[in-house]
């Protein structure tokens, strides 16, 4: 389903190994899902498998939680760019649980564009930056 | 090491599952460390394990990292109370690499206590309360 | 691809979760995979959600590993009931790597039928063992 | 406690990320307990953090379940080698619950010692060798 200002989403389902002894999935185990549906962005605009020095990595990463999920609810995972600065780039998470689109948690995730060797900040790409914001368009800060 | 206004810490080894591709912790795996830092926050004030019909569960979860730790590192999980509302608890922590002591990664976690059955938020129990701010003194909001 | 004696397969990808700092899917992410595909096996005949009283546990899990998987790596894992006994159930494993089709690990899990309160084990009702049976034919020893 | 022909183990607290909806730890959640285990076995031979171009890969690893165990469990982990070859090393684990010593989940594990590069196994560093056998005396198998 459509949520504007999100172009994208993925799916996955809660996986046995995704709970925790409350019965519900583990609050940390939200992360692979965001991972899943970052991925699958980042596929579609041809941006996954590139070999250009630097890497990403997390710089804050900030969830919320409003209604649990359990084992084997299948989730549809929501996932926009919302910024893209020089050496950063934020992305937000909503995920929902189908069939009845329940909003269960949402996220924030800003990652470093760094030089591997130097842990430090570098540019990111211009066609990285290009691609998303031709993607995005107005909805995506810079 | 003391860190003010940190009262508490709790000491863990990076294991070898935490780590990820990138050679470096997941950053997702910092959660299992910061259960470590509240279980044992918990466990010294008497308040680990209740049975008096609530549970906490995750309302908000917000992490900054700011260096990577390795497999084998040995880290301290500085972890306090910052906030204890009528319904809920936020902690906050900061896990330092040892021996040389540097900051690695901080985070602020909102729980909220609820009924299991009803999955509504009540009172959080009076001797939770007290025992806490008793601990946290004037560090704490309320 | 078809791998007689199995009739059955998952698709899934490998996520940067999965990793470890060997730059591989770490050797105990695997088990999520089987999970996922018994769960698919299970559902695919109609097994997957029952309220009969008892619930599976696991009794023994073997895997051996052939070759490593990558982050982002498509796998396909094949899964069958090799063996059905009164209290049991064994199921068998083989993960291929796509699209070349290399065998990465194969894994044997026995899983006991048991009384959830006396934690004893008792017989697997006589529908799950049929369905079973009728889609594994001779392939499963009982 | 003494489990000869174990002469190690370490010990460990069941976090609740390791819990899943059945009320216990998940199946595939003992592996970092048995590499703990491992690690502080190699450490205690000055064996953890070494240079020698190689490293040890998973093989296989069979895990028996004898009982469950639950969020805040106080495990002890008893490790040893129980053979060693050319090319590879067969650890045993057997995991207990404290206080009453409960014989939880029991494990073997063959790592083999590969070239990084080629993927290919070579000889286990005599050092390792001897060090290992020099503790495990004739408990392990040439």
């Amino acid at each position: 389903m459509s949520k504007p200002p999100f172009k994208f989403s993925a799916r996955t389902r809660v996986g046995f190994s995704d709970t925790d002894a409350q019965g519900i999935v583990y609050y940390g185990r939200y992360n692979p899902y965001f991972d899943l549906a970052r991925v699958e962005y980042l596929r579609s605009l041809g941006l996954l498998h590139r070999s250009t020095g630097g890497e990403f990595v997390m710089r804050a990463n900030d969830v919320e939680y409003f209604a649990p999920a359990r084992f084997d609810d299948e989730l549809e995972i929501h996932a926009r760019v919302s910024r893209i600065g020089n050496t950063s780039v934020t992305f937000e998470f909503a995920a929902h649980k189908m069939p009845d689109d329940m909003l269960l948690v949402t996220a924030h995730q800003t990652l470093v564009y760094i030089d591997v060797n130097e842990r430090c900040a570098i540019h990111v790409p211009d066609d990285y930056r290009e691609r998303v914001l031709g993607f995005e368009g107005d909805d995506a800060q810079r």
